[in-house]
């Protein structure tokens, strides 16, 4: 991929600010009824009557969130939408409206930012989340993307991370450890493509893990199938730096303790696999890699049976009085006290 | 000013994101009534009942928005939140809560981060803004600040462009011109402080357009103004890319045209010498210059009698019908066709 072929495209400074941003926000259609009225005046105005406003905003820099050396800049809009839609469900809420800020350099061509703004459509579309506002700017260099989301929650859905009681049940959506290892695969065939440009990059049979990385989805369908089930989650937050730092901000938050078991963390087949290619522990993958963005969500005893059959949703653990620490259980039965690394645990 | 002065100073990668982000909003006082909860969970929880809410975002980059050889630090953070509730205002409506998302390189110190936010404070704590939510990340290089402003009206109070009706009189607040002069002086002085650093910059006397450019005020008292007169404006906008600009926005979303007086655009004595000594045409200054983030409005010639005494407001023009065109009559009397030149204006 070169962003900067430039042969027959347009370069986004001929078309100036205002033209670029007529460009890019001419066919966007509103859906929410909330949505008064979006891009195209100082501000756009929302009316939520009788609904709590939920606000939440993430920005992603070029060089330190992404690398365009193997992330489409398609993929690459629609993870930015994404990884803002899922703090709202997070929060058990529902994603109603964004704002979308770019600043690009001068060298980038029309048909990149296109592309970018296709992810962020798809994205939105896909979500039913109207685009309302942002700005377009330059930058001397570096992509730079900051969204901001608004949702809605009647007030007793809104479920916040310190909530937990004692003897909850913890739980996680879909699997974990993915997006991290995704990232490795690509990591590794960037380093071969630079060594010898002539050889293909070998992602066959890892689509899966590769699209955790390139293209997380926020589980909205997990809020929606938790109201079905009737379920109200005790506390909430989502999977963005890896497990372990999620179960002890839910902990701390909520002044409490936790019980979590090795073997009950949900790690696919391909995930576990390719960790070990890597030479790589897949729990460590799970606990530490981050940007899986599932939900972990506490529920009460009470609710075992209404989730207990959910192939979406694992019980990886429960919650603890705050003196019996935050302890994970390993396959071998031994206790280990749960600490946050992020990316520290892979370090050599 | 030295930003990499690093002797007895924190390294913000020694905090880590978290213990930044405890750091910077450990001292975050919610005022609003609207607020529920800021800071410390996925998203903010906001409450506008019976209210529309409004929402803007605007994104500053270093090198393209700000030029950190004679921006301090404080007064950009101030500028980052005021450039914002001037969208708020220019929308009628009263700002309530920012969002704030920095990224910055591992070079900044935590003394200049926390500079940054003395500023942002100081203009949330003035305006009575309350800071709910934000991102903090560090950037490969420059430093990047993306703000969200969410705000509040009646639905009848609010004032779009596209409502100015023939024979309105075209109004603005304050004065013109003065931030583009500054910053013509800032950016001398920076060129002879780089051709000889031990003279020192020559800014006396010129304070009040210097922070035109590096202090700017949002308008919110003349929001305050106009209700207490019981004046609605018909159409509003902000004058951030210079007057013409703003005046052809209005008269594109209204489907009007204009008619602007040369004479009667306001602009300050010392920005009228100042833009003589860079041999500028002042009114050029005010046209095309930009980032005065003054208030243009148009009001029914029925309000004349209230707004004609304010000091603060000058009524420069009017409304006409779309085929009588947008012009400027200049002090000779001769008629213009009024162009949104931007900065190409100055452009020899």
């Amino acid at each position: 991929m070169d962003l900067f072929d430039n042969v027959d495209k347009t370069h986004i400074n001929e078309l100036g600010e205002f033209g670029l941003i007529d460009h890019l926000t001419k066919n966007i259609k509103l859906t929410h009824k909330s949505t008064l009225k979006g891009v195209g005046d100082d501000a756009a105005v929302l009316d939520y009557a009788g609904k709590k406003v939920l606000v939440s905003t993430d920005m992603l820099l070029e060089g330190i969130h992404f690398d365009l050396a193997y992330t489409p800049l398609k993929h690459l809009g629609y993870k930015a939408v994404q990884v803002n839609l899922s703090d709202i469900c997070a929060m058990n809420a529902t994603p109603a409206q964004v704002t979308v800020s770019i600043g690009m350099s001068s060298k980038y061509t029309l048909e990149a930012i296109e592309e970018l703004y296709e992810g962020i459509y798809l994205a939105c579309e896909k979500y039913r989340v109207d685009i309302i506002g942002g700005d377009t700017t330059s930058s001397k260099q570096g992509l730079v993307i900051s969204i901001t989301v608004l949702g809605y929650a009647d007030e007793e859905s809104i479920t916040y991370r310190n909530g937990a009681q004692e003897g909850d049940l913890i739980c996680v959506s879909g699997d974990l450890g993915g997006a991290y290892t995704g990232l490795q695969l690509l990591e590794r065939e960037k380093l071969v493509y630079l060594e010898n440009p002539q050889i293909q990059p070998d992602l066959e049979g890892k689509d899966y893990i590769i699209e955790r990385q390139l293209k997380p989805e926020a589980r909205l369908d997990i809020i929606d199938l938790l109201k079905n089930m009737n379920v109200k989650p005790t506390a909430m937050i989502d999977v963005s730096d890896g497990l372990a730092s999620e179960v002890l901000h839910i902990c701390t938050q909520s002044n409490k303790g936790c019980q979590l078991y090795e073997e009950k963390i949900p790690i696919d087949p391909m995930t576990y696999e390719t960790a070990r290619e890597f030479n790589l522990d897949p729990t460590i993958c799970a606990l530490s890699g981050g940007e899986d963005y599932e939900l972990l969500f506490t529920v009460k005893q009470a609710d075992y049976d209404k989730i207990k059959n959910d192939v979406d949703i694992s019980i990886i653990g429960y919650i603890t009085e705050p003196a019996a620490g935050r302890n994970l259980i390993s396959k071998s039965g031994q206790v280990h006290e749960l600490k946050a690394q992020g990316w520290n645990a892979f370090k050599k």
